[in-house]
């Protein structure tokens, strides 16, 4: 059995039904999370949010992205969020490797250059900061005055919030 | 107090001490999973995913952008998954508007023109098919022999696979 197989056979048991709790579309606390994909993050458990509650924005180093500009933009454009959470975290994986040595195993593997950088960071909290500063400079992005950035120390489960 | 002091507030309350739980960054299940940022959607609880299990990656639509495909490829050729579920969803929200609606209200507002799609879909299921399609023939994701696609029924909480 696939892995994807088990998660199938699990969702058999995901009894939750959105229209009984009166769930809409529009994120209840009016928030938008940008986070890590790490595979040790629950968003939702980390920030005690309960389904309807936000936006939850996923990538490779939860970085703003121009992907991430345009989730941003149409959560808060159409769907009436106000708030951004930016969520970086301790041990990230993109940390661990440089955009030089990913280009090359690509390249050798495939023959082709990525339309994209990799998003290498060699400092998790210098990766942040300019996820903050690219957040607040989007003019895509209409409320920009409550945009918090935090590191997860996977240590503690404990935010720290970066005040820059 | 804003919904984002509330969160971390709440997350004060939460505990969970990854060390003990001895959770690695490479996934456990090897699983990555691509799905929409609905506010709606939780998606370890969808799935029923524990922390340290999956990548998740999440945007507007759930769809396979450049950033979704960096996304996907980093998990791959950097923490060893080998499976992708991607998760669309009934009544989302990028059904309700188009490319020109949304580019002509950010021009008004802001005089300038995004650098991206916005990614509006008018079927839900076909924009499942063209996800499925582009992970699939995307040279820089080695591993592409396991990617099933779903669809996430809002009324039920089931997932109903997409066969193609």
């Amino acid at each position: 059995m696939s892995a994807t197989d088990e998660l199938v056979r699990n969702n058999d048991a995901y009894t939750f039904r959105y229209r009984e709790r009166n769930l809409h579309a529009a994120p209840r606390r009016r928030v938008a999370v940008l986070a890590c994909m790490d595979a040790r993050i629950d968003v939702h458990r980390v920030l005690g949010l309960a389904e309807g509650d936000a936006h939850v924005i996923r990538n490779a180093g939860g970085q703003a992205t121009d992907d991430a500009i345009r989730s941003l933009a149409i959560s808060q454009r159409r769907m009436g969020t106000t708030e951004i959470v930016l969520m970086h975290h301790t041990d990230c994986g993109m940390a661990h490797f440089t955009e030089a040595e990913l280009n090359e195993e690509v390249r050798a593997a495939t023959g082709r250059e990525p339309p994209f950088r990799w998003g290498a960071v060699t400092s998790v909290e210098a990766d942040l900061r300019e996820t903050i500063a690219r957040v607040r400079s989007s003019p895509f992005i209409p409320n920009r005055d409550q945009v918090r950035g935090f590191v997860l120390d996977l240590e503690s489960g404990r935010l720290r919030e970066l005040v820059v």
